[in-house]
């Protein structure tokens, strides 16, 4: 929702994404590029950053032989466009290599593929990658050949002596860290590769030294944001799952259908949350086009009424609507779907609550269900209070989410 | 509940926690020290680290003279315990020269405090530090003169040109990132610091660069454990949300009271949750000396019932218990408290269970509340399964805290 990068595309461009890594410092057995962030693979995350972008126009994945029928699976699943996958080389470096191969034209001689004029390199475990970042990348590379995102040194880098000791340190103000995305010309990077040793391609760890020693290309740096450092221990699972929170907007949307029950409770729910929230407003109109209108202007979350006859049918349409006006999401839109608790149906509700959810997901779409009992007072509305109390928390903090 | 450090302390020692930056990286108005994880000020976490040692007579805690109050008042409410409050300087190094100079006799003759044989110095926004690891630094630096915690880099280390190209690439595995803690002779370090230079001070990042510099003392260099990360970004706050969780135990006791209502219904529960679960036994001997005999074997996470009559006893009485046996927490204990929801009592049991659960918080016990709908029948066990799916969720993922 925010201003778009400019429309000029930086010529024919592709990404290359090595996701071949072990994740042998995450401690678990899964490797991280595959575990969930908010119930989706890190790795599908980080596809969608690059599928949002309209002017790169192949996405390469590496990933490992035995990842290969998982990394499919996830594309199928949450619905990538544009991916190849290619199987990792035993380093780093050789995967990268793999995934350049797929241009050359020995390669893929006849298929759609065609060599880009810069290609992007990303870390699969790096989601948070933005379009202004990217195009700022490869219109670097196409002007000077390479450009590497950068950022400050957290920790002071020192050199140690082989016996353990203290050799000395490096003034921190002058050194930075080297971070992703890198973006060459195709040329400059794939010929570096073409000529590096084996010591290169099994111990070396930064393509724009090679970039720099093989194709005499001196890398522009350009400082990125914080959300591009990279998951690399569990505990950044967690922290790349408060990232997607926080972008969650706070901007609440009641919505309920225009039978007088549902808005009259919209209404009254109004009264008591906008003490507590930014409520901007309760739409009636969802089956006309009020919704769309409030929607291209801002992004919200919204407070879905349901009426205690339906079976969330309310919740189902909105959900189809922002399906259809929000097509390719960059940060998850939250439903808190409110419906009326009667005792014998509970489990029952609950079940297909869970279904709704686990179906929204796939759109970017996150549902949380919240029960109220069916008594018509003021009660009701102090519940759902309490209830929504909870589910912000829950947006700060992460909650029960029903999928 | 791991095996212990050694007991043989390391001489007369001491440790410095600089806490005066302002937090700028975080973008928040509140510096990261004070930001709570868990409920709790992050400083107030990395306080009960060091307190828990023994051997560690007095700590400093270096904070900007706006963040004295605040200070205080943290120390008051959490009860923390060998503590002196020194104003910061204008730099980081300024500040930790105010925290030495505490030891220095001019400035505390005639107090209870000592100069130290050695001095550790640690940042206060890293708060998982053991006291293993801090007895091996401390002992090294006993024997060396310094010692400083070292990490393996996450990413290659480049400098850039004036006009921000790429001059060179440092090889990733030469070098390290100096972290905290770095432990020193008092001598060693106090003598750097009284004779290194305004530009040192004012510029400098790095202690072991001064001992080096000044004291002609080369430090010995000791790989630490990846939690020992510093908290800088906002999202690093939940990462260390995620490293709590994770300590919490996943070892379940039901604990009843002597009713046959009460551990008929442990009994079920047992019988249900065993399968999701590692439910280790119900205790209904609260007030015999049972539980106290599990507890020592091992850390538990507990689920309390509660009759319906009672207005939270049991947990009331589960809590005394544990502060009585549990004195200095290393990470929370969590204590699931299960009581009936009668429909006109719930905002009156919610308000009592947050109080509750505010007060346990101050030792480190972290109280849930879970209302069930009392029919006697298996539905109640069901629905118990439910929000202890859900609770267990938030041990992993976070969630509602009454408190």
């Amino acid at each position: 929702m925010e201003g778009g990068a400019e429309r000029r595309s930086p010529g024919l461009c592709a990404a290359v994404l090595p996701a071949g890594g072990c994740g042998e410092r995450l401690g678990g057995s899964t490797p991280k590029q595959f575990c969930p962030v908010l119930g989706r693979p890190l790795i599908s995350h980080t596809l969608e950053a690059f599928e949002r972008v309209s002017w790169i126009q192949d996405i390469i994945v590496v990933v490992a032989l035995e990842s290969l029928d998982l990394m499919k699976a996830i594309i199928q699943k949450y619905g990538h466009k544009r991916i190849t996958v290619v199987k990792a080389g035993e380093t780093r470096h050789r995967s990268i290599f793999n995934g350049l191969k797929v241009f050359s034209e020995e390669c893929f001689a006849g298929t759609a593929i065609q060599k880009p004029e810069v290609v992007i390199i990303h870390d699969a475990v790096r989601p948070f990658v933005d379009e202004d970042f990217l195009l700022k990348m490869a219109t670097s590379a196409k002007l000077y050949g390479a450009a590497g995102a950068i950022r400050p040194l957290v920790s002071t880098v020192i050199a140690s002596t082989s016996d353990g000791y203290l050799d000395y340190s490096l003034e921190r103000a002058k050194h930075r860290a080297s971070e992703m995305p890198q973006a060459f010309q195709f040329d400059v990077i794939y010929q570096a590769y073409q000529q590096c040793t084996d010591y290169d391609l099994d111990f070396g760890t930064e393509c724009l030294h090679l970039a720099l020693q093989y194709s005499n290309t001196k890398a522009k740096l350009i400082e990125g944001p914080p959300d591009l450092w990279k998951v690399t221990y569990k505990r950044d699972l967690y922290a790349a799952e408060s990232v997607i929170k926080e972008r969650i907007s706070d901007d609440l949307c009641i919505v309920t259908n225009t039978t007088e029950e549902s808005i009259q409770f919209g209404v009254l729910l109004h009264e008591k949350l906008h003490l507590h929230f930014n409520v901007k407003g309760v739409s009636s109109n969802l089956f006309e086009n009020h919704l769309e209108n409030i929607f291209h202007e801002k992004c919200y979350s919204f407070i879905c009424i349901n009426v205690q006859e339906s079976e969330f049918e309310e919740t189902h349409k909105l959900i189809d609507l922002l399906q259809t006006i929000y097509v390719c999401s960059s940060y998850p839109l939250v439903i808190v779907s409110v419906s009326y608790d009667e005792c014998n149906s509970r489990s029952n509700k609950l079940s297909k609550i869970q279904t709704l959810a686990k179906d929204a997901r796939k759109s970017n779409i996150l549902v949380y269900g919240l029960l109220i009992n069916s008594h018509k007072d003021n009660k009701q509305c102090h519940c759902v209070c309490e209830g929504l109390t909870a589910a912000a928390a829950t947006l700060s903090l992460s909650l029960v989410i029903y999928a």
